[in-house]
């Protein structure tokens, strides 16, 4: 660890968090952010809509950090207290925000088109001992307040609180509060390079590459991102000496030739941009014939923006009778060999070919779960086919997870081989 | 606050949480695992793979807990330090566990099929003070110390280190650590009930039912959660007394009483559920139709298991000629009022009802962004349909944010039109 990383920290505030209705998914985007822009936030904190407990929140991340962000608690309704905590916590006092007014009346008359009453009014209160960071896509005002902690003798901590609702945060900070901390802090230039590899477990992996990790300089840090069958490997340097951008560059094109074989990307991409840009690059479509994914292979595909370009569509033919009548699948082949077969997704991309007039074509057919499986296909048999007009692979898989688990290991795998089929076609 | 409540701290650890890789479910999951049976958890935090910083959040949790719970840092590559830090922190010495020597052994001859390494047996080894926790789905095995604390004098802190693979701690503590707490602690029964509303943004809500709000006794309290248009609102009572169970329920069919036309479902229940039933106790099948949503309405509904009984398939039409071709879209129609326009959508409901022979469809079309947007149609623009051989409705909506919660959104309202569309023919 270096002494002078710049240390942040992530106090959540809601009970919905505590007792598990909501996912954090704020905690994980700022992180991101702060991240790239080369702040460590070294502790995550939840704690419920209980005075005492965010006092203590306060208390111990300021002590520990020179940066601490703040998101939940200000919704307008009683069960959110962090704003009159904050007023008191930095002994201040409730005054109506001009800007954060405007802004509420603003949303209501111009956006919302209902009336305001006045539980929205009370929005616009702020502490006057903070600096308010403004809110454009929601009616409650971000609030910035410094403070002299233990952590920082001489200097002060920031502490920044922001709305839980994901856009309103996402927003603020990177219209406010990033650039904020950007010019405040002399912040060091953090690098990272990610490549992504499938087929071999963590462990074999880490094996392989035993030598290479031992052979690090202290300067360039590997981790280890396993996720849905494969694992990303990112080398970061974090230092001022210029040397070191180029000794990672050399170790990240090391690694890679240490992995070629299982190496999916050797960018910060996901399977589907690594697809989409294929495709796109090629001027080939693509579609999908998807039982067993149920449309989450599609949904994977269509969450790229642009996709449009090169994905046609899907057909998501859950009961035979659509396997048939859409993707033409003969009647004859389901009764044999069932609709969890090899002949089943072979017959599926052929007809999704025709259906939907595309380049390339997946399918998928397996069993969930729970239920349905039986003692020669159990739960988790997967058939996953790939293939264009002339040629069609398919692979047998087994998995054995839960019904979400599995969905989504059958989507990743079925991605993946098509970036194996597309790779062999446009090399 | 009670405070005989049984409080529990998570403390989750790996550095790809703290520069947010990865998103951390398993919190949440536990979190309302530990809910369910009256324990409260107050206190969620995520640190590195830094020796001191999971040091020092073990003793800053169990002086505020009475159960510590921490998921991750157990596998088997070189960043995963929590097993030899457990085993310094609790003063015991490395052992081979028999039990967890074996499992290791089944899983890489039976289940993987692989060879094992020296590196995949060093997982069987434990701190001689814990008590293994068995891990049948993977290699890590968990382990729960017991310590005397400042939160319990006299009696003592339970310690429960989990791996962080989400499968395989459900596994664990659903199969022991859930099983063991209930027995350890006298625990307070803890009853929610839960409603879903649709159509009122919270704080209108909560200015409708701010006289009933007030009114509530000490032991009753009503928790909000807004999530995607829609507002989750939970009453919940702990307390040993018998007759509060009778009061939650009264209070309940008060609060339903004043919501009724806004709210969804009184169980808590997502809305793909609530329509499944519907479904299946009607014996009627549905079907999508899909351009915008891209698959995701499609994958909503399949992932509840036994969805296949009453869902046929999609067609996810991204592209015009799949409108055309599998939905029969009059190619005139697309022309003169464009893909994104009531007409479509309502020529979709009628396609797909006919190409998956159905009872009832939903369809989509719509400008998810962040490009193709117009000045006539913007970013956001979406039409729905839903509708059975009789009779489709069709409403037009505007979204105002990103890609994926246009997705989202449009998703939930489509679902949630389908399900008015379901009571009202199957009241």
């Amino acid at each position: 660890m270096n002494s002078k990383k710049i240390l942040a920290s992530i106090i959540t505030i809601g009970d919905e968090l505590l007792i598990g209705q909501t996912i954090d998914t704020n905690s994980a985007w700022i992180a991101r952010e702060l991240n790239e822009i080369g702040i460590w936030v070294h502790r995550r904190l939840a704690v419920g809509d209980l005075w005492n407990d965010i006092w203590k929140a306060l208390d111990e991340e300021g002590n520990q950090s020179s940066i601490v962000l703040i998101t939940g608690g200000l919704g307008p309704t009683a069960d959110d207290i962090t704003k009159p905590l904050l007023c008191e916590y930095f002994q201040g006092k409730m005054v109506v925000d001009q800007g954060a007014l405007e802004n509420v009346k603003n949303i209501f008359e111009n956006i919302l088109k209902k009336p305001m009453i006045e539980r929205n009014l009370k929005q616009a209160e702020v502490p006057d001992v903070c600096q308010v960071i403004p809110n454009k896509r929601g009616t409650a005002p971000g609030m910035l307040f410094e403070k002299e902690t233990a952590q920082t003798t001489g200097s002060k901590t920031f502490f920044i609180s922001m709305p839980g609702v994901p856009h309103e945060m996402k927003g603020m900070m990177s219209n406010y509060v990033l650039p904020m901390l950007r010019s405040s802090f002399h912040l060091k230039p953090v690098i990272h390079k990610t490549m992504i590899t499938a087929g071999l477990g963590e462990s074999f992996l880490a094996e392989r590459i035993k030598n290479f990790e031992a052979s690090l300089p202290n300067t360039i840090k590997l981790a280890y991102l396993p996720n849905y069958g494969m694992v990303k490997l990112r080398l970061t340097a974090s230092d001022n000496n210029p040397a070191t951008a180029e000794i990672l560059n050399d170790r990240f094109d090391e690694l890679y030739k240490l992995l070629k074989d299982i190496v999916v990307t050797d960018e910060d991409k996901t399977l589907q941009e690594v697809v989409g840009n294929i495709l796109k690059q090629s001027g080939k479509t693509v579609c999908t014939a998807e039982s067993c994914t149920g449309g989450f292979l599609a949904h994977q595909l269509t969450s790229i923006p642009g996709s449009s370009a090169y994905f046609n569509g899907s057909v998501v033919s859950y009961s035979n009778a659509a396997k048939e009548n859409l993707l033409q699948v003969p009647a004859d082949c389901i009764e044999q060999h069932g609709a969890v077969s090899e002949s089943t997704v072979r017959f599926m991309v052929q007809g999704a070919l025709a259906a939907l007039k595309s380049d390339y074509a997946v399918a998928t057919s397996g069993i969930m779960g729970p239920g349905g499986g039986s003692e020669e296909k159990p739960v988790g048999t997967v058939w996953i086919a790939v293939g264009n007009q002339w040629k069609t692979e398919a692979r047998k898989f087994h998995f054995r997870f839960d019904r979400q688990r599995n969905i989504e290991l059958t989507a990743v795998n079925a991605l993946n081989m098509l970036r194996m089929f597309l790779q062999e076609q446009h090399p």
